[in-house]
């Protein structure tokens, strides 16, 4: 089959003759119709990461085989959580569903398992959610990000009149703005480029570019979304004492910086990766939120490299590869 | 009156006619008898934190006289809180007795207000706790840091099952372990000298060399009480997944260094500061813990600037000042 694998020389290759894989036990195998390209996959293709293989973790398809006596799924339309966990019934994560955390855990693309940037993958039937028939593809395939996003809701109690910034208008920040507002949280979206700020703008969302934002401590929650060591900043900048502010992009600190106000206004840095598919799913059901005009460009998977190269480009949103 | 200045020449002096305080209204005059030194009264004389006048804010008093109708508090024995707020019927932070947030706030010796290294300071009666009879002045001088290690259950629902390691077995590490040992959690406090560790060891509580340690992503709660980069970065090596490291000391990033964990392991990081005084007095009355053997030295106001020349020295740990 077609697949995009990073190899163990650091290269990204389109490879036509990958072995197709064979459901486990427990397992299904889906055939992938849309995916979508995230910041981590281009991550990876740096080569520090430590992982080869197929890359991709945002993905929809059709399950065309369950190796289990249970068949029911077969013929759906299922998106994929990116990890699974041992199953251990001694294990904390596991019990919790927190896959994503189990020590043993397999991610898609990520961590010891091949990823979904190909015509075939292969999931444990439990991490496998069956797509509303009124979610297109095009919305489906971003079910893991806004998942990523309403994990803030997960982690956080945030109080209705609680003030909120996202600071940061890429496709984190604009999908962390929708899915907060959608919930009819006081947030407003910062950041530099009024082109996407007007996205999250149509759809109802507060914004402001942040030359006119005036930086001041008086914000519940901030979410960094930027990626950036000045993003950290003016996010501490902006958040109260005693306020959260949510880190949900990877800050690569490459100057020194100054982690004293954190304790001297006790703020709470909470990390927040991904989450959980039913509420994100029960979102894009709802239609409460839109993500057409995140789509910067679909590419056939024969153009997969082109597709990743694009990706790169810095006015670029969310790339997807179509089979 | 004798006082410890720290003037804007950023010299530190020891100044024998300084204007003795007068109390405003609503304020009371305390004659100091025993206050202590903090790092934070060192750090105040390095420059940069922008503040001159007395310094100091762990001390022990008597209250000599009340600038208002209830004169109730004359001739009792105290300690202040270190910050008073605007009392402002608006300000969300005074309304919760949380002045050290409070904008416009005074603090003792670090912020637009006279510290305590004096024969006299005053502060409003609100702010001025009174010492149970059973608490000898060398222990009541450790309510302002004992609070300080108790505001962390204020903040965080540690669970009684839960594991705690304390990095770090300076006077912050040391106070911290004996709080929360004497509080019945689960808590290992972990350090580079055996001397420092033995003090706690000997009122219960576990402890461990840093070399011994095993480095495991297993601790539901870590305190980071070393101040330095490499006790972060072991303090998060030691954070289980959606763990909760405390920052409770102010780490200053003199290189770079990777927040990325943060994100992957979705780790709350709680900066915590100062705490109140009732849950600290209460500890000291119940005896459930003693801080005698963490006295280095106790010097006459008249030797004060040799009392900080001491303090300096890596192996001390609190140096008081005796009036």
């Amino acid at each position: 089959m077609k697949a995009v694998v990073f190899n163990k020389n650091n290269e990204l290759k389109l490879v036509n003759d990958y072995e197709k894989p064979v459901p486990q036990k427990g397992e299904a195998l889906v055939r992938v119709t849309l995916a979508g390209i995230c910041n981590t996959d281009y991550e990876i293709t740096k080569g520090y990461m430590g992982y080869d293989g197929i890359l991709g973790h945002e993905a929809v398809g059709i399950v065309e085989e369950v190796n289990s006596d249970d068949k029911s799924l077969i013929g759906k339309r299922v998106v994929p959580e990116i990890s699974y966990g041992c199953k251990d019934p001694e294990c904390p994560y596991c019990a919790q569903k927190l896959y994503r955390h189990c020590p043993n855990r397999h991610t898609l693309g990520i961590w010891k398992k091949d990823g979904v940037f190909c015509e075939y993958f292969t999931m444990p039937t439990e991490v496998l959610f069956e797509v509303p028939e009124n979610v297109v593809d095009s919305q489906a395939v971003f079910t893991e990000p806004l998942a990523a996003a309403l994990e803030i809701n997960e982690q956080l109690h945030i109080k209705p009149f609680q003030k909120i910034v996202v600071l940061g208008d890429g496709k984190l920040g604009l999908i962390t703005a929708l899915a907060l507002n959608a919930q009819n949280f006081d947030v407003i979206l910062v950041g530099k480029h009024q082109n996407k700020l007007d996205i999250a703008k149509r759809q109802g969302v507060k914004t402001s570019l942040l030359n006119d934002f005036k930086t001041e401590k008086i914000y519940d929650v901030v979410v960094e979304a930027t990626g950036s060591v000045s993003g950290f900043e003016t996010s501490l900048a902006l958040t109260k004492p005693r306020g959260t502010l949510v880190l949900k992009s990877t800050v690569a600190a490459t100057k020194e910086f100054n982690l004293a106000p954190i304790v001297i206004d006790e703020i709470t840095v909470l990390g927040s990766r991904c989450g959980q598919f039913g509420p994100a799913l029960r979102m894009l059901k709802s239609q409460k939120v839109d993500f057409s005009e995140l789509i910067s460009g679909v590419y056939p998977i024969d153009d997969a490299i082109e597709a990743f190269e694009r990706n790169k480009e810095k006015d670029t949103l969310k790339i997807l590869l179509k089979f």
